[in-house]
């Protein structure tokens, strides 16, 4: 009760705090604070239409946030309703879980992309200006090296629902194994990725393959390895789509950036 | 400019007199004020995460509309946001479109869905509670053979930029033949759909069939007459998914119902 009474109350807070702060430096180049208001009305109505639009894939190969959202998509992912969002699509993934009956070969399988999937990079993309700045490769490893990218809550108790459950819990990601490897498992153990089957990141192989082409090949071996994939889940597109993409996929939100 | 200042008073007023609305009629059973105020906080967070998950292919049939998000189906769906999403969509079709070199063999074609593509039932959805109430078959039948769905603007310009582009625009409808084939047409006429190259609706052949199975085979069928479908564009993903999609396929919005 006293959270259902405070969550609206902090978010205000919140919302006050970046109109304010969007007043504040509205002044500086390259800022633009016509979406700083986050309500339906006037220019975060336009940034609402291209969230939609992006996470149903009618705007694809988009480079940069549109400017104008910069305030929006700030506010979206750090004021609640990222939150909220990914929740909703977890418990609708849930009841797809309990839905299925597990045989007991131990080749029902289920994939999950890491990046902003299980572990969240808005951290580093609050420095990019939440995806507004172009995408910057040097700066990306630089962060991700750190292995300090936190869990994404909803989708941790997922995992290990899904671990719990009996799924062979296949980590499928575009991070390069030689570079990465050792980072990422580090981070996903720190942050309680613990039980899954495979990690299964690019190899010298997989160099210039696109993230379609390169998953739906990671797919296909799963499959002629005779699992089972029950779920997909990614938060782009191209997790999702190409060949042998799943029995059932799911979309988590994005704004921030667009991998092809 | 004019119109720029006035828009978000239109919205501002709206809201209020559906706000008013609202609580005259949250005592009446069957009703739940709780999302009355379209803002980000409280019960309509709830449904944009709803709304956003159903667009995005993660809520899949889905029977009725959530009752606690009555009233901000309606805000959306007559308050404005419906029609931005809608135009910011065509916008990225005909981005898309003025990218297309024809060829002169007049087999390059598009293909639209019908309701609530090209025309709308919000209207009669508005006396269903906007999809809160369960689908009704004779009364949607009712509605239909009065032969009224108004256009939806953004998409009839799409459609007469396509006819005057040179593409073969086929509707294909799940609407069938027999008993909405002349009203349909009349409608559509009416409304300013002039000059597509086809009409599919269903025929008796194609009774039974799901929405993807059947519009699929259609897509087939205009495949080996040698057609390249460039896009395609409906308010379902059933519209969307299955054999021969088209080059590219747009999600319209739709938070009222769902076509399996």
């Amino acid at each position: 009760m006293f959270k259902a009474v405070m969550q609206p109350i902090r978010e205000l807070l919140l919302f006050l705090f970046l109109a304010i702060f969007s007043k504040a430096t509205a002044m500086k180049p390259g800022y633009d604070s016509r979406a700083s208001v986050p309500s339906d009305g006037g220019g975060s109505s336009y940034c609402l239409s291209w969230r939609l639009a992006v996470e149903a894939n009618n705007v694809r190969a988009w480079r940069t946030v549109p400017t104008q959202c910069l305030r929006y998509v700030e506010s979206y992912m750090i004021g609640g309703q990222y939150d909220r969002d990914v929740e909703l699509i977890v418990d609708q993934i849930l009841s797809y879980v309990n839905e299925i009956v597990l045989s007991d070969d131990g080749m029902d399988a289920w994939i999950l992309d890491i990046d902003d999937t299980c572990i969240s990079n808005v951290f580093y993309y609050r420095g990019k200006r939440y995806g507004c700045d172009p995408y910057d490769p040097s700066g990306f490893k630089a962060w991700a090296l750190k292995g300090g990218c936190p869990a994404i809550p909803a989708v941790l108790s997922l995992f290990n629902e899904l671990v719990e459950g009996g799924f062979k819990v296949m980590l499928v990601t575009g991070r390069d194994e030689q570079t990465f490897g050792q980072i990422t498992r580090d981070n996903l153990y720190k942050q309680g990725f613990i039980g899954y089957d495979r990690l299964i990141m690019r190899t010298a192989a997989d160099k210039g393959k696109s993230a379609v082409a390169y998953k739906s090949e990671i797919r296909k071996k799963l499959m002629e390895e005779d699992y089972r994939i029950w779920g997909n889940v990614g938060d782009q597109w191209s997790d999702l789509q190409g060949e042998y993409p799943g029995n059932r996929t799911f979309k988590l939100p994005n704004p921030m950036y667009f991998v092809p």
